[in-house]
């Protein structure tokens, strides 16, 4: 399972929100069933983040969600600092080799 | 047609990659099938960048990889930079509603 988490903030918010955002990461690669957890920044707007995470399975993300840092580091410190928020899941990614 | 394409440079490349990424990322907007494209940079390793592209369908993905920007930048210019590289394309994104 491959998430993409798309989030902005107020731009007043933008570094608070990174380091938030990187302690959440380091609470949420903690997890079992987290296989990867990565933090990304869009170079145009800088207000913008991306979390790229991958989970074992299904329940590996429902344990995501239901964690004491998605609570505690989430819902109450990331989500009130964010204007935009758009999350997409993903089950079918296919490799694709390179152009020669 | 989502893709991610992961791709890391040398250090000392990273800011000249970036640059390019850029200028490849509005040349690829312009494809009439090129629905998106941001261009992301890890927070924890400066090296990396993510391009989160989104096309109209796989011709339109297609109609990328033929374009006449992806040789002479992306081909060229892009990767002779990169140190790794993982191109990933999905198809059947499901947007996760937020916890309340």
């Amino acid at each position: 399972v491959y998430v993409i988490a798309d989030t902005s903030c107020g731009p007043g918010d933008a570094e608070r929100f990174g380091e938030i955002l990187l302690r959440f990461a380091r609470a949420s690669r903690s997890e079992p069933g987290c296989l990867d957890y990565g933090v990304f920044r869009s170079v145009e707007q800088p207000e913008r983040y991306l979390s790229v995470e991958k989970y074992a399975d299904s329940p590996a993300f429902e344990a995501h969600r239901d964690s004491p840092h998605f609570r505690d580091i989430g819902m109450a410190e990331l989500l009130p600092l964010a204007t935009a928020r758009d999350v997409r899941v993903f089950t079918d990614p296919k490799t694709v080799p390179p152009r020669s």
